[in-house]
């Protein structure tokens, strides 16, 4: 019986081809229910069309067209603007899964497994039984190569049903890929326009136009004329290399000693360095690649762990950018005007598994956001909307996994996704995303990745508190003196009738109540500036002076003009003024502008105040200690207490596992 | 420039080998974290050990083994009394991804891609250099075949490093494969214990013995010598294919008329059926497969799609039961003594895109449940615990999505995780079940299948709620109880004593003000035997009769002995009594009990009453209108408003589509 087993199970054993595999795990790919695999497709021809753009330095221009052919059937039409496919490369491209030109490089893309956009074309052929249509013309090419393409699945190869030469005269260099596939189109959170606007806000370099099933159009304006830098392909990072990894390295090289080969094959290893890695493991210089074993291999990956190696340079990342971040999420949400944007955080880049990867946050907070719903989270990988799979995602998990009532959000337990009226993005580009799977809807939970999320998060949540906080003060005082300043004269005036006496002047009763200096801003703008006028209350019995700052938007120095003139300005936009002796109970005012700064790029000044205990001030913060205020007669005072506390570093033992995956 | 990026992308392109693809993303294989790593390398040979042991019909004994070599590397080793694997088929069932017995098999198993151990063995081979070993013997083999495996993952090709013959002769047949890899080892909610620990809750047919790296010896006690039944190889089932797939079966088929064609090469298509579908499809029964085109196959499904077609056996699929649910979950929970075990609720089989399917869930309440928790979700796949991305899954989605405030849970908003005292299990168990990715971890949000879990949620959560009424009826009606019967006598005492008259008998005047007939019940067990008595109180001031009935677990209707004797004895356990006249303020007793069930088989009575204004009636239901009470003098009482509202569907629309994901 066992036996018959052992032989019947033997029998039955063959290799499965790569496309049966999906063919019959079409949910691996994104394409579960009907609704999101039309988003599917739509996102798999963008994400090429786009990557191929930049690829070649164009700015993408995109038109995507969905037509209804009956209730279940629809034909998507992707075309672009870019460098076109030389034909012989056609059919492997669109008609093979597991085939491309990103997989090996380490460079951010958006494309990065080859299998995105032939899997989109199996997955139409099985719901629809068509081809699909690829046209493609390269730059100084006479006609335009148009082939039907489809996929033969046990075999994994394509079969090309049709191959034409056509005049594609309006079109200097471009491809217009163009499948049928079952689906439903919708509008709503999770649909074709919601994840081309997603797109528009973090490509702000791309004009996209779609066409829906009736006919409507959607024009995503390009907001700059600017490429994102190009992105450098670099050689991996030694950071978290696997033993594997190494071993094949090692095989692979075309180095003669190791010494050369740390420095040719990896990314940050200096001369300087590499000798200090040969050093560490104990190995000659000269050590040639070819005689590695198991166990001088692991020799050196433990030597390499020793050497302290430069973070990754940031170029072979495309991060979106403060400035962007602040605009994009702007453009969205015009509609519910929030009270608040937080300053974005950007970190410096990491790396996981020798890629390097870095984060952004930003966080949108109040105005007509829902103040009863958990947040909206808005994720993004190398600058693609990510709709599905929020659950399983790293960004939700380091979302879940801080305390937000420290930065003024609800939340039950001080865990999981906290309740308020706020939206918090989040950007990981990596030269890898290690998304969870082939339908690059989730990124995993690594910890070195989570770690550096939840750090951007902190981050980017006391920029929020401070704003809350001050909002909170200042709301406290003001009722504190509209009851004062109401209540006192009143009494005083009855007081006076009773008594038969003149009222009295109660300015110095009112200071000595509050006692305390008021510090008010305004922004303005108008015409094309930016109008700040600080105002300084004295309320205290004594005459006040002390030292104030404040620091200007990025690219707006030479624009500012500020009076009265400040005692010192720094290139990175610091500026302080000098206060001269305000009496008890006068003011004193300070304004300034600035030029060149769209309407929506300023809301907000942060003052801060030095030589003066902060006890006494309300409406600015003390002075950070990281000011470094040489130059300037200023009394230091302390930073904050929070800041200290906000210093601890996540839960992470000291291993940096994560203790607990949900 | 357009041009030369053209040439440059076509020069990059190549084919990526599947071994290669997941070496550089073996987070989609589940390898993103050391814990998950490891437990992740366990699961993988476990899965294949329980699935070899069932198909050869071999109650399992495994043994797992894990060995800490240093810090970071580890030594797992897993043998099973399996029907051990000829010797020719081991280098590819370890060392080639995508190669497999049961890929192409429509029946219930644990491993379905032909991925897991070849990936684990690629994962250990990467982050430690080092080769996996395989030994296994089949039935009356005079030796072991050993191999010392390695994959060429350029090539995705096992290599072999040694192979030899190996006297085993203290094991009949068998598999051991032990192989090296970076992890980490815990205890807690995600290990390896905990990962065996649930496996032997859904597979109590199998005894598994763990030694960990510290030769602590865990022991999982094989629970029942019942094998569960064997699961049949099917043909696909016609609901939900895709055209493409239908087309590939068009092509593929040895059947020479299409009405043979059907019957052959689906399930559940008789003779009859198929002739209703040529004639829905307007089609020649004749019609030769090998004539169909793109437009007679669209044919031919549409017409398959008008004709109703049987839900599948339930023959190919391993449900756990609702006696082994209960007894797994109690099994777990010996020390938090839940209030409440929920009675199991297993849906009947449905199909998605052509495979059978169906769900189980079983709720367990209160005792020592955390309150203030979010409750606690077990899940399960095809008997294999899930332990890792339970945001990402449909069962999670499908809790998510249902009112648990109706069912007596708190809820925010009436979506999302609840909170409360309660463990909800749920098990789907399918020929194939749609994973979200290759780590096994998650199931795909496929609209039917969320339906169905909520459906059986729901039922489950209406055997909750009942609980959770009557528990709170009886304390309610109980504390008024005890405030009259301690106030009223104190009253008439002192209102006596001041009057000087005797103190009047209050008997009268309790039944008065409680107007109630009360019936208690318990449940105690003795020597084997479970003893139930049921009490009667008539606090009305009126004589009372009615009927009496209650459900006895499934097989221990001979072993009941009942007093009074019952009216009548089904022989789907429902019992009936008819009760005599109990006269105002008397009580009466019913008892029985019961053989031959364990212990926590049984621990609570669901009474039920008709005959009398339910109203009136505290401690028992009203008897629903589907028990049908032909041959005892009932007077049928109206089903509880309640059964109504939860008939309705889930929020679906018309063409079974989930509306929003997340």
């Amino acid at each position: 019986m066992a036996s018959t087993t052992a032989h019947k199970l033997a029998k039955g054993q063959k290799e499965i081809s790569v496309s049966e595999f999906f063919e019959k795990n079409r949910q691996i790919l994104g394409f579960d229910s009907l609704v999101k695999s039309l988003i599917m497709g739509v996102k798999e021809a963008v994400d090429n069309a786009l990557d191929a753009c930049e690829e070649a330095r164009i700015l993408p221009d995109l038109i995507v067209q969905i037509d209804r052919i009956d209730q279940r059937e629809y034909r998507v039409t992707v075309e672009d603007n870019g460098p076109g496919i030389v034909s012989t490369s056609m059919p492997n491209v669109f008609g093979r899964l597991l085939y491309g030109s990103r997989f090996h490089a380490v460079r951010q893309s958006r494309g990065q497994q080859g299998i995105g956009i032939s899997a989109t074309i199996m997955y139409g052929q099985i719901t629809t039984g068509k081809a699909a249509t690829v046209r493609s013309k390269v730059y100084g090419a006479e006609a335009a190569k148009e082939i039907d393409i489809i996929i033969d699945t046990k075999k994994n190869r394509p079969i090309l049903l049709r191959e034409d030469f056509i005049p594609w005269n309006e079109v200097p260099h471009g491809t217009r890929v163009s499948f049928y596939m079952n689906g439903r189109y919708v509008n709503g959170k999770q649909s074709v326009p919601e994840y081309l606007r997603q797109t528009a806000i973090v490509n702000p370099h791309a004009s996209i136009t779609l066409i829906d099933p009736d006919g409507k159009e959607y024009y995503f304006k390009r907001a700059t004329e600017q490429m994102p830098p190009p992105t450098k392909e670099i050689k991996p990072h030694p950071d978290g290399i696997e033993l594997g990894t190494l071993m094949n390295m090692i095989k692979a090289t075309k180095e003669r000693s190791l010494v050369k080969f740390l420095q040719k094959d990896f990314n940050r290893i200096s001369e300087r360095v590499a000798k200090e890695i040969c050093a560490a493991a104990n190995m000659p210089e000269t050590t040639r690649p070819s005689t590695f074993t198991l166990e001088t291999s692991k020799q050196l990956l433990e030597g390499m762990g020793k050497v302290k190696i430069m973070a990754p340079q940031v170029d072979c990342l495309s991060p979106i950018g403060d400035q962007l971040i602040r605009k994009g999420l702007k453009h969205v949400l015009d509609n519910v005007r929030p009270e608040f944007y937080a300053p974005p955080v950007t970190r410096d880049p990491k790396v996981h598994s020798g890629n390097p990867f870095l984060i952004e946050v930003g966080i949108v907070y109040g105005g007509d956001l829902p103040k009863d719903s958990p947040v909206q989270i808005y994720r993004f990988a190398n600058r693609v909307p990510l709709l599905y799979q929020q659950g399983a995602c790293v960004i939700t998990k380091a979302i879940e996994n801080t305390d937000w009532r420290r930065y003024g959000l609800e939340q039950r337990g001080g865990s999981g996704i906290p309740f308020g009226p706020a939206i918090i993005l989040v950007h990981v580009a990596s030269t890898k995303i290690p998304f969870t799977s082939e339908a690059k809807e989730a990124i995993s939970s690594i910890p070195i990745i989570q770690e550096e999320i939840e750090l951007a998060l902190k981050a980017c949540g006391r920029n929020l508190r401070t704003h809350l906080n001050k909002r909170e003060r200042r709301a406290k005082t003001r009722s504190k003196f509209e009851i004062v300043q109401v209540i006192l004269p009143l009494m005083a005036e009855k007081t006076a009738r009773i008594v038969g006496k003149p009222v009295p002047d109660l300015k110095g009763t009112i200071t000595k109540i509050m006692n305390i200096v008021w510090i008010d801003d305004s922004v303005t703008f108008e015409k094309g500036r930016h109008n700040v006028k600080v105002t300084v209350y004295n309320y205290t019995p004594k005459r006040q002076r002390f030292n104030l700052h404040t620091v200007l938007p990025e690219g707006c120095l030479d624009e500012v003009t500020c009076k009265p003139h400040p005692a010192e300005v720094r290139a990175d936009g610091k500026i302080s003024w000098e206060l001269p002796y305000i009496p008890s109970t006068d003011t004193y005012e300070i304004t300034f502008s600035l030029d060149g700064l769209d309407a929506d790029e300023f809301d907000e000044t942060n003052l801060y105040i030095s030589g003066i205990n902060p006890i006494d001030v309300m409406g600015a913060d003390p002075l950070p200690g990281d000011w470094d205020v040489a130059g300037v007669d200023f009394t230091e005072v302390e930073a904050p207490a929070q800041a200290a506390e906000e210093e601890e570093e996540p839960d992470y033992d000291e291993e940096g596992e994560e203790l607990e995956d949900e």
